[in-house]
């Protein structure tokens, strides 16, 4: 038996396209002698369709979608996700599917178990477990088909749910496991997956074909990865991170094994390939081309330029040079430097007469009190008003370049500095940026192919957002290289005070920021959406009250 | 047995805050010859505490305040909500519990079974639903303890689960339902609770006692309205709403029946109440006294503005008028007879001088386009800066005064009029916010406790933001008495196209109109925190995609 997998990048909600991509996969694994062809979790609609699943309309052209799939099912199995209806009048209205179409039949549908509820995900909101678990038997063969988190709740220490869906089905022993996925990039996931994968191997001691969609929806990020594992627990084969790909497997050669195909798995080039990949998608689902954004002369902003020049190209990507009279004489030779050797559009508009013109309107109320933060965000904000400005005026999207270690303890200007479309490095703590301008400086991103295109300078300057004299990020923050790793422990770990401070922390300075993230939770609540590259980045995944009073 | 139930405003992960008031009504339950003082859900940590469940420390800190209580449950017994430890390895990590004390021991603890995972609700992403049922026994009598949505199951033609928890008490018998919770506002939800109460009574044939959190958080605001109804199915006692309450019943008169109790819910008082509680309750708990906001001329900001006085007295309320040359005369004067007639301290700042230098500062770029857009949201993002700058240099909030009909079809300026720390209108459509100056208008709010602030004039003259010579709302959107029950059937009831055709609305509009909803998501995923007063407000209740395509 020949089984294709099929990674594609879905996009929420369009039916047509998604539609479109499905069946040229049908006909091109057709071609190549498939019996079976395997598209990921909720296909048909993309994947997280959120609250469009209470409407009965969405729900009626994912079954469209379905129908259209069976019609061309003849003489090919396709096994394609999508929601179905609860036909009891309890519980949710909606089952998350697998359907299992043949020669213009139903052949079989399994519904999702085990409802992630955590993080990003929200199923539990949308849909009701499964409650039967049967084999779909298929030309001699018979398969054990899953959805997902049905195959996750093996292989760990403190599983989230009381049972495990395979299970149920091994007394009618299967040949092989086939599950149909969307879990979404962090750079520790591809290895967490292939572990969650050989758990099950392990457990069953049969082969499994796994296929993950590719692509980002906003905020998430899907890398692909999808995986063939032999009951060896080799990997038999893992397809490309971050591309479409369509394969096709000879069950026989995968039930003998020998064979392992596992990626390199680095993280920096991951983190790399996905934001690219995260900025590409939203232009591209969104209908846009061009970015623009503000370049500073630091290595937030010079890292976000080449990131944007790489996912949508250097001729659609616009900088602003904005310098106040408090900008330092060689950032703006550092981002003129940077747009240079990058080979984008750049131009150059001091904000001195704007802040003059508010410091003007102002000064009745201001008179006599000193300079503070409220100067500072004036500045701010009059850069994310020339921003939006031309992005208004010459249809671009404004790229926001704020990084995760900023975002988490509030260092930046509501309306200013955090104005945006997209957060770009808002996942990305300041010291990973560094690594990752270390990284982009490798590649041949500058015009006639050189390396090095982010300056040397505005990598090794102290950080400092210039807007006041002398101004830099450690009169206000701890040093980076202490703050990132307690963040880290904060943020994606969990680990409250007494837990960090056992760590070796200082108790003083987790109080102090423990403070600085809950009491900036009013800030991220209006931020960008944030491409996801962590396994807990700011967002959808991570829901912190604003009045809380708790370390705050 | 007399049986006190305490409606109080808790603060998320307040601990020290939340155990005082409760151990304050503990001794005034104790005062009064109560046997039994009953609190709400998760009343030691404040509901909904999102994330904050994720860290050890806060469930230490949640289990810490139960055994205070615990060492004060002497003579009395005490039902009080918090989390608590699930001891299996397997499923998630907690309970959503009702923990009954007395004597200093632990006489129960009953979990929580229906986890509510819709709207604004997160529970399965927390909590392990209850596998026991037990009544308490407690004085002689049999306590069925029941968790809020514990009791929703019943009187519904559609329900959300597949068991009724109290269902499972009914072999033991009990002499009466104790319910706590955490039920928010909406302004059609204290009905569906005496309801859902009555339906619960109804099928078991004991009085129930359910008693409601009061007070905001952030967004969600709590009623209370909590409810004692006889056999009979009668409201023996509704408590007040918005307000805190602690009451004490003897069970044999509830027994008996034969009086109801239930309030008026009248739809726009309710409103009106609930947004001044709203306001009120932000600004206590993040220690915020004063509010400032824009004063347009306009109806919304006039809403506003007198609801900011209501809730935090004429002397903590600051109004910026910033006209623009687009500003017609008369829009200066309304808003300057609004402030005079409230009270409230103004001050006039023209923008135009601030727009010429942005014009100044764009014109290498604009240089022989036409007026549009950008210029328009130019201005809007100078009023925004103008009242951030004073909300930074003074310590005011930003209210934002955009309504929902606009927060819907994306009619408003990020980082312009969209600024504001809390929305108080976004979840109050246009032609509501009419009614509710009409109701504000016969309220004595003004100097010398006169009725009528709101300008006629306000009222009257057609909506327009002004922001182009003779602009009109109705320019660009369909007039509101037919756009506000479109967006309602819309976005409250989840009619799709096909159902918004059928109910009489033109084809071509509705095509319109919700690709306007849904193109402008990623405005409202920017937006401040809003007040949600209806059953479908936006934010953490209506979850969408941003690059979805469907209807867009």
């Amino acid at each position: 038996m020949k089984i294709a997998l099929a990674q594609l990048d879905y996009h929420i909600g369009n039916f047509e396209g998604n539609l479109e991509k499905m069946l040229a996969a049908v006909e091109q694994a057709r071609a190549l002698g498939a019996d079976l062809m395997c598209f990921g979790e909720l296909s048909v609609c993309g994947y997280p369709p959120r609250d469009f699943l209470e409407f009965d309309d969405f729900i009626r052209r994912c079954q469209a979608s379905v129908e259209a799939l069976q019609q061309v099912s003849h003489g090919i199995g396709i096994v394609v996700g999508a929601p179905s209806r609860n036909p009891e009048v309890e519980g949710k209205d909606l089952h998350n599917s697998a359907w299992f179409l043949h020669d213009g039949q139903v052949l079989g549908v399994q519904h999702k178990t085990l409802l992630p509820t955590y993080d990003i995900f929200d199923e539990n909101r949308y849909f009701e477990p499964a409650t039967e678990f049967h084999v779909i038997p298929f030309r001699g063969k018979k398969i054990a088909l899953s959805v997902c988190e049905d195959i996750w709740n093996v292989g760990n220490e403190n599983p989230l749910y009381t049972i495990c869906p395979l299970d149920e089905m091994m007394g009618e022993q299967p040949d092989f496991i086939l599950n149909i996925s969307a879990s979404p990039f962090d750079y520790t996931h591809a290895a967490l997956r292939i572990h969650t994968v050989r758990a099950n191997v392990e457990r069953y001691k049969i082969p499994m074909f796994y296929t993950n969609n590719v692509g980002a929806q906003t905020d998430i990020i899907f890398d692909g990865g999808s995986i063939v594992m032999s009951p060896d627990g080799q990997v038999f084969d893992e397809m490309p991170y971050f591309e479409e790909c369509v394969r096709v497997y000879d069950l026989a050669e995968v039930q003998r094994g020998g064979r392992s195909a596992e990626q390199p798995k680095e993280k920096i080039k991951l983190i790399h390939d996905a934001l690219v990949v995260g900025i590409r998608d939203y232009f591209r689902k969104l209908g846009f081309k061009k970015a623009i954004l503000g370049l500073s002369g630091g290595i937030d902003s010079a890292v976000t330029a080449v990131l944007a020049a790489g996912a949508l190209g250097r001729e659609n990507v616009r900088v602003l040079l904005l310098p106040s009279q408090y900008s330092s004489g060689h950032s703006v030779d550092d981002a003129r430097d940077l747009a240079e050797k990058l080979g984008i559009q750049y131009d150059i508009v001091p904000i001195r007469p704007i802040f003059e013109s508010f410091e003007g309107a102002l000064k009745p109320f201001f008179e006599g009190l000193p300079f503070n933060v409220t100067e500072e965000n004036i500045q701010a904000r009059i850069r994310g008003t020339l921003l939006m400005a031309l992005s208004n005026k010459f249809g671009h999207i404004l790229l926001n370049t704020t990084n995760k270690s900023e975002m988490a303890v509030g260092y930046g200007t509501l309306y200013g500095d955090l104005c945006g479309g997209l957060s770009v490095l808002g996942d990305v703590y300041k010291t990973e940026v560094y690594e990752l301008a270390a990284y982009l400086n490798t590649l041949p991103l500058g015009i006639n192919q050189s390396t090095g295109v982010i300056p040397r300078n505005s990598i090794e300057k102290p950080p400092s957002a210039e807007l006041r004299p002398g101004q830099k990020d450690t009169d206000s923050l701890p040093p980076y290289e202490i703050l990132d790793p307690l963040l880290f422990q904060y943020i994606e770990h969990r680990q409250g005070p007494r837990e960090l401070v056992a760590m070796g922390f200082d108790e003083a300075l987790v109080a102090r920021v423990l403070r600085m993230v809950n009491m900036n939770e009013f800030k991220r609540e209006q931020a960008a959406p944030v491409l996801r590259v962590s396994s807990k980045g700011f967002g959808m995944g991570r829901r912190m009250p604003i009045v809380g009073k708790y370390l705050g």
